[in-house]
């Protein structure tokens, strides 16, 4: 990867990996020789991270974004598994307290690291710092976000990329001889996020959704309302704007520092414009390992490289049984590496540069696709002369199944344990109905009709000082189950009887459980819409057991659940009025989020909670600092312990 | 006042004094009548208020803001002197802290009630609460709002009037038979105020100014764009888009609920428009209290009243000698009280509506005046048939000046202490010179070299807990004084050797000391230009002992001062090029605010903090909820007195 911003010393074996190839045009990221030899694994990734705001044109229209080190997106973390990344995050915003969470680590001995505010820490205060601190316990394609508000949506993310060892190898790692190309998705809108939320809480009719994004961004570059190629009758049915963007005015615009440099907003063709093109150097005739990683807001995203296969190799950093697509689709919180060899031979229409595109499914589009160039270094020319490839339909559910359904845990393989436990002493499984609903005037998502409204106190600083009562609601647990006689075909106004409310209760998981937790989707408040949610559980891998349409039922589908080669994953969807079975082992100590990963979506109750290990959280060492709000800041149970407790000297 | 919006049981006898004219057209502020029979005194007037993101539409273009229950701006807060006010606010922002400053309010006792981030507490966290207890304890106009980043612009803020009692009353009480009229004035910008933030914070060439306003808004009302009486040639001259606002639509307008009431965007005519005009009804023959208040981000203006002569009764809650206008400047900060009669008799072109005209002065205005309407009750016509008057123009300093020095204190009067104590065995002038300047590649304001940029940790706490050393730099106090041989008439880069840094020490100030500051303006960056800084000063009322031109020479000017009227205010103005004197008497323990009112200059450093009574500090009894932030979260000083105290029983 091209420009890995760290501050750390000890970065030089990875570094010395980093021979990348020029790029005459523009800044962008480049490929990794993946032959290069391999130099001892440094014991620490140092980073240090102001996280402040910057105006920004991502998509050539500026807006004020939540930047690090006055970038966006964040620095690339380049890490080898079993590494410890440490990153020292200086909050410079003004008011607002931050948090970071590193999607897809699973933190184990470390979840006050796992960068939930709410839940496994309090934000951090605005000119406050603190330092993350965390093992990269397993190769794989990672980003990390915000994930606090809505603070992902407002551009803080980046990228995190951990390499193999050679102890924790990638099965696929000798299948590719040209090196690597980053891919990290995203969507991104021209409102801010504060207005965004306060939309989303309007009441009633005045409901205000965030609708569709109006950039897709790769690499965090994105062009608004234009086409860097030709635009074809597919792409004017998805915007009435849209065009082909202007060129031949850039020598002007690039020296017109007023609108160029101050305004940034000087178009994709200046080399010092935010928001030029994507450009991947590669050399022909070699394979390449393309790492492609969603953290968008809402949309579900296809991606296709022009005139070539893909071969899918990996899944959220677990290896699945390779397959061969010509497109992909992913969504919010999943990543996949998928291996391309540049084997086209240049023709007329096709000058050795072919079109990367990234386009909306799942939702009715009404955003241009991205689109990036795929460039062989024999090229003559810098640009594809034809029109991006055109995204599948967005309503073909069919293709989205299919493409999720054949991912597999690769077989055979030493490294990834593929078989779950069939059972376990602990056994337990939890069936959540996934509602669209009122609450109070509120439109909201709940998880069997309760919505989830995080609280002031961190959970799992409220465990850890014994502070359940007082922190949030423990009179119970959420609830377990749909609830009984509910119709899951049938919008929510018409099953009487099941009012949603708000709450902050948790899944108490004893140390060691198996778990089984089921998905269930159901008719939105517009009768006959459901719609695929990408569900993303924090602290764990779990094994994907099976999809099914319709109302999951235990007698019938429990026995044809997958248990040969489920895929490891960290994220799954959840598919329009269908059901996901998954399973994972509560063996991490820690609270953890597993929410739906669109933004919107979990500001409006789509999430829950599990709380493995009660009876381990006050051994934990948690960090005092990042505990400090809430009731624990005030609660003597706290000031106690933490005083010194040498006896009084007798008189 | 109208609609004062009040969770309290106990404001039954505010209430009796509401009584309301009828407003057939808008919603907006009535009179309230002064004669209406005394009340006995609530003791507290109790109010609770959720913070939280709005969409709302203050000049009829839709942005986010900071809202109270709902609405902006702010309710308006109605006590009687002496009276405790007691208002728990819930931070319903998700991931913004936040406190509210009662501005001028002097929280004799209550320091950590001042509602400054930074200084008197830590910032309310999100889903958090805190309440705010202190004494009403004078009778005039004030308001309050946001004191933490640049929410005060972002709309947090309202009104808060205190009424005389028999025993504190003020001396014009008996001189006004109509009622009172609220007007808080302010500006608004379409920028977010983190974008101008951000702005603002940009190195070099690439720092971005805020700007002038889009709209000024008349209790957060105004028309973006557009006047609602006729255009001039001098409103033509303001702004090139400046048109009447279009009317006869409305019917249908008002009846498009997509339009008018998701998006509130249908035009200031609709009744339920959030941007429809003030209409003040009043009796004719009769003589009200206007009451005016200014929380404006940037803009210093100018009031005047078509037809109508004001008598200048009230400064920032002080007695002043009457003196008669036909306009005030009214700056950020500052409030006045002036009296009007409703004399006039209604001709063709005036038939008893008439306009209520602000503008902006100081700076080349960029934005169009606001205007509401002083309606007569026997008025044939809504709406004034006439063009609104003009605003004196912007660049009549003398104008100004001549307003400003006509302040005095009301002579001969037994409640204000008028004049100021000649001498004290605690003496101390501090001489605050005001540059633009750079520091580190950033535009920034300085005082005396230092710019301030404000801690984590509330210097409050730090001095409770005995924290100064690691909170902030405790190391010496804030430079005293304008550098030797620094020439205010030239730029800053021409004062060599002269350079600016960021500090956050403070002036600490023994109890009882005689403070005497001097504010000094110079030449900014761009030569020959100084501009006109609104000072407020947290904790007290000072006497403005007077004003110059050019350099302060203490030899010359210290016997000129006014020791015989000097008005009493907690805001005073500094104009271009000159300086202006002020005392006040350190009795108030506590940390204290002192700054430009003006927003996006005190974002960049143009402040102070007086910490007065070090000697007392750990004496008050500083809730311990309003501290726990920055260094004391974690200190063991804190948790160490905290601690129960019994001795261990003997063995």
């Amino acid at each position: 990867m091209a420009k890995p911003h760290t501050s750390s010393d000890h970065l030089a074996a990875v570094q010395l990996l980093l021979c990348c190839t020029l790029l005459v045009a523009f800044a962008a990221p480049t490929a990794t020789a993946a032959s290069a030899p391999a130099a001892p694994s440094p014991a620490k990734v140092n980073m240090t991270w102001d996280v402040e705001y910057i105006l920004w044109a991502p998509d050539c229209q500026q807006r004020v974004m939540v930047g690090i080190n006055g970038k966006f997106p964040g620095p690339t973390i380049t890490a080898r598994a079993g590494d410890v990344v440490r990153v020292t995050v200086n909050n410079k915003l003004h008011t607002e307290g931050l948090v970071i969470h590193w999607h897809g680590m699973r933190q184990v001995g470390t979840p006050w690291a796992d960068g939930t505010a709410s839940i496994s820490q309090c934000a951090i205060n605005p000119g406050d710092s603190f330092t993350y601190e965390f093992v990269a316990d397993k190769p794989g394609t990672f980003f990390y976000h915000g994930h606090f508000g809505m603070q992902r949506a407002a551009g803080l993310y980046g990228s995190l990329i951990v390499n193999a060892t050679a102890a924790q190898d990638e099965p696929y790692r000798r299948d590719y001889d040209g090196g690597e190309l980053n891919v990290l998705l995203s969507d991104w809108y021209h409102e801010n996020v504060y207005a965004q939320a306060a939309g989303l809480e309007r009441k009633d009719k005045h409901f205000e959704w965030i609708g569709e994004p109006q950039t897709i961004l790769i690499n965090g570059r994105g062009q608004y309302e234009c086409m860097l190629g030709k635009v074809t009758r597919y792409h004017r049915g998805i915007d009435r704007y849209a065009k082909t963007c202007v060129r031949g005015k850039e020598a002007k615009l690039c020296r017109d520092e007023e609108r160029c440099l101050r305004r940034s907003e000087c178009g994709p063709y200046c080399p010092e414009s935010q928001c030029a093109p994507v450009v991947f150097d590669v050399e022909p005739g070699k394979t390449y390992r393309l790492r492609i990683a969603s953290t968008t807001t809402l949309s579900a995203l296809n991606l296709q490289v022009q005139g070539h296969e893909l071969t899918v190799v990996e899944a959220d950093g677990n290896p699945v049984e390779p397959f061969k697509v010509t497109d992909i689709d992913i969504y919010s919180g999943e990543s996949y590496s998928v291996l391309l060899t540049t084997s086209q031979k240049p023709t007329f229409y096709r000058p050795g540069a072919f079109w990367i595109s990234v386009g909306v499914r799942g939702r009715h589009p009404k955003t241009l696709p991205a689109t990036a160039v795929l460039r062989y270094t024999n090229s003559k020319f810098d640009w594809p002369g034809s029109a991006p490839p055109e995204t599948p339909a967005w309503d073909d559910i069919d293709h989205s199944k299919s493409f999720t359904y054949r991912i597999k845990a690769l077989r055979n393989n030493a490294i990834t344990k593929t078989r779950p436990p069939r059972s376990s002493a602990l056994n337990r499984t939890i069936v959540m109905l996934n509602t669209q609903t009122m609450v109070g005037g509120h439109v909201r998502w709940a998880i069997n009709n309760v919505s989830l409204a995080l609280p002031a106190t961190p959970y799992l600083g409220a465990y850890h000082y014994g502070l359940q009562g007082s922190a949030f609601d423990a009179a119970g647990e959420a609830p377990d189950g749909v609830p009984e006689g509910y119709n899951v075909s049938r919008p929510p106004g018409e099953n009487e009887g099941y009012a949603a409310r708000l709450s902050d209760r948790v899944y108490e998981l004893p140390h060691g459980a198996l778990v089984d937790v089921v998905l269930q989707n159901a008719d939105m408040m517009r009768e006959r819409a459901s719609e695929t949610h990408p569900w993303h559980l924090h602290g764990h891998d779990f094994w994907v057991l099976g999809y099914g349409d319709g109302r999951y039922d235990a007698g019938k589908d429990l026995a044809r659940l997958n248990m040969e080669d489920p895929p490891l994953r960290n994220t799954v969807v959840v598919f329009p009025h269908g059901w996901t079975a998954l399973r994972f082992v509560a063996d991490n100590t820690g609270a953890w989020a597993f929410h739906c990963h669109i933004e919107p979506h979990l500001h409006m109750g789509m999430g829950a909670v599990f709380v493995e290990g009660v009876e381990k959280m006050r051994e934990l060492k948690v960090p005092r600092e990042a505990m400090m709000c809430g009731v624990i800041s005030t609660s003597a149970a706290v000031v106690t312990p933490a005083a010194p407790r040498t006896p009084a000297p007798a008189p």
